[in-house]
């Protein structure tokens, strides 16, 4: 496995590459990997003939008041736990690199989906990703890029990028990994104690209770809501900053179930922000 | 010389041409081509092995007063003048082609550069111009792209992108070309009527005082500013839209002449509306 740290570098593999008409996965992440993550290498492994992992924790998805400065790091876990999952280029270039002007003049902004759910509670953070992953692409110039489905709302972001800016990449969803007892796998679960960790539960568990409340018909949005949210708030330590079903692809809010929705919560335990959704149906 | 009208095909002809090793000169223009357009094609030609033109009447860089309705068009003229200069493809897409859904969601935002001279007077120009380039980019993949500098700012916007975004292609300045009178050529002079034609020459003589006023030792901007106004409003029907002087990269404004500095200027005479620049060294 090869480390990357510059831009030229990164290009110059990318034309040798496809100059041997070899194509090209790439998995941006922010490191600190766990098995989501290599789930993520996994298909890419599937799909093409090499695999590009990004490792940078990009400053522009983060607000002034996030933990930007705090996310967790581990370069060299993260190079052992690639490598064994078949990733062929590590890129992780320096800030300084990717942003030689801070902040950047130009910056990609997507409308229409990113004014609700984790855009409301962090504003300029899906431009932050948008923009960063656009650069990523260019730089990388991948056949194939892949996102986890946790991240709902940004592979929504994503994929309306690709499309609006003629990008000529594939854009691939993995599905939520979760923890054997169900908390979806995050970077950030390494911020809980061991308290937080266990009424972190309730994210999970209450959309498994919204799942169960949707199989057995009910179909009202806002009885599915308010029975999540009692779920929640039963953890001292919570506080929520949303529970919403939407609409799945345009995120238009519903009152009733009729179509596919996605059910998506942002929720506090202490100091950790945690996310976690569920696709419905809606036959 | 293929015309072609799709994306798909578009894109299939770029990769036909990378596989073969080919390097693809690109002009993105809006048609109704004059000898500017084509001196951008001979430089095209010169440093690559084949030139793509696009003309695109681009409505996301029109504003709603604008001309985007009535500005000149005609294709087949446009198709004998490319052919004859030595361009091998042109893509001519429908508005739909470009823009399935109009608005679109996505665009891209250059900021620093352009709150100043034309994007003051045109509110979401560069915009529509920065999301237009980088999809045009993604469709034809070029490795060079073709840029006059009658539109200065807009050729800064396009680079501020490209260093940004870190787009794989690399931008080439022509300069201007003029009428043997001296007014720089654009499609827009179609709309000038005899009387209107002769008072356009009051912009680049305009320019060409400043430029001798500059050699004569005059540093002062608010001076040169003042000279120049007052050479434009001999014209009757013409109405300044702004005169400025600025630092030629940053567009910082300037009080005197001690760097690269641009001096530009927009222009009504009578409905047409008119740009024009000069680069000074400032030794």
């Amino acid at each position: 496995m090869e480390l990357i740290k510059t831009i030229d570098q990164m290009r110059s593999w990318t034309e040798s590459q496809r100059q041997a008409g070899k194509t090209i996965g790439f998995v941006p992440t922010m490191g600190y990997l766990h098995e989501a993550h290599l789930s993520l290498v996994e298909k890419a492994r599937a799909q093409n003939d090499t695999v590009v992992m990004s490792i940078f924790v990009n400053p522009m998805q983060f607000g002034p008041q996030e933990d930007f400065a705090t996310y967790p790091r581990d370069l060299d876990r993260d190079c052992r736990l690639a490598e064994g999952a078949g990733v062929d280029v590590i890129f992780h270039p320096e800030p300084g690199e990717i942003y030689p002007q801070y902040p950047p003049l130009t910056a990609v902004e997507v409308k229409g989906i990113t004014e609700c759910l984790c855009g409301k509670s962090r504003p300029g953070h899906f431009t932050g990703v948008a923009t960063v992953v656009l650069k990523l692409f260019n730089i990388v110039q991948p056949h194939r890029a892949y996102f986890g489905q946790k991240d709902y709302q940004q592979l929504l972001v994503i994929r309306q990028m690709v499309a609006d800016l003629n990008l000529p990449v594939i854009i691939e969803p993995v599905p939520i990994k979760r923890e054997e007892d169900g908390l979806a796998m995050s970077s950030r679960n390494a911020y809980l104690s061991p308290a937080e960790r266990q009424e972190a539960l309730a994210l999970s568990q209450a959309l498994q209770m919204c799942k169960n409340m949707y199989s057995n018909g009910e179909l009202r949005v806002s009885l599915l809501i308010e029975a999540m949210k009692a779920r929640i708030l039963q953890e001292p330590s919570a506080v929520i900053d949303y529970i919403e079903i939407r609409h799945a692809t345009t995120l238009a809010p519903l009152t009733e179930i009729t179509g596919p929705a996605v059910v998506a919560l942002a929720v506090r335990i202490g100091k950790t922000r945690l996310i976690d959704n569920l696709l419905l149906e809606g036959n």
